[in-house]
């Protein structure tokens, strides 16, 4: 079965500052035309830091659009033509003040994929050492450890909606499992 | 610490099929102001169909944001006003034919929580019988059944990108793991 869409016109809406938005016609499989609506979004990342002694680590931040304090792994989005491993680095030291020697790709992750094209990349990483956070200008948060099976336990009990935090401690979970 | 910024200013840029487009200014904990792009969105539903020989309900769809054909569990928006687990039991029964006479919640889903405020419901449902698929005009889609245990070796391998679908799939196997 051909499932294609084939993109035929594109109508720029807005360019902000973190998405943009544009509105396409496409040619659907059946022949007919249809609109879509299309989120771009620079990409972003996401980090599992687990410490020496199995904790991760977690920023709780006010999230606008929900009008919410969340409590997720540390993430940010890509600087333009910066590499994804980079970036976690980048934003796994600005949130959080840790670096790490050891990275490892949990894979990416498409959040709605219906009417965005974001791609978060997520990263596990081990072997941490401490300095200072230094969180962007606009940015306020607060740092939290938490032990990877406290965290497994509050995904699975729905206390943790965010979606990069919800996959990305079950990989971390998954993984070391089958180790 | 306090984390909250003060909604001040609202403009309405884009009222789409799926998504509305607003940016806001905001009152940040420091004082400053800040400019919040928003996407609004209905809310949306995923149901992970679990078949008495323990296989998922899987639907392959077009995803023109990325041009991609994904692997996701059956999926849609809600209609205006209705009660998430109804949508549930709809999409499912429109995309796989399917209907469950046991439900279960798996939590909510924040699918990109920096500029997005779209709540994704996801739900275990248990007990199958199988009708005919009637998916909406403008949705092609293959539906594809695949061993629990083979879905999480594709989430955890990277195979599976869809937020959704990763987080269903690894809430379900921990769910059931545990039990």
């Amino acid at each position: 079965m051909n499932l294609t869409e084939i993109p035929l016109t594109q109508e720029a809406i807005y360019k902000g500052r973190i998405i943009t938005l544009r509105v396409d016609k496409a040619r659907l499989p059946n022949g007919s035309e249809a609109t879509r609506e299309v989120v771009e979004h620079p990409g972003g990342v996401c980090v599992a830091a687990l410490t020496d002694d199995d904790c991760l680590l977690f920023v709780r931040q006010f999230r606008y659009p929900y009008g919410e304090v969340l409590l997720e792994l540390p993430a940010g989005k890509l600087d333009r033509g910066e590499d994804p491993l980079e970036a976690g680095k980048r934003e796994l030291a600005e949130e959080t003040g840790a670096s790490a020697t050891d990275y490892e790709s949990l894979g990416k992750l498409y959040p709605s994929p219906g009417y965005c094209g974001e791609i978060i990349h997520l990263y596990m990483a081990r072997n941490l050492s401490f300095g200072a956070m230094h969180p962007d200008e606009d940015e306020f948060l607060e740092v939290e450890k938490i032990p990877l099976e406290e965290a497994v336990r509050m995904v699975v009990d729905n206390q943790i909606p965010d979606a990069k935090t919800q996959a990305a401690v079950l990989k971390v979970w998954a993984k070391l499992s089958q180790a």
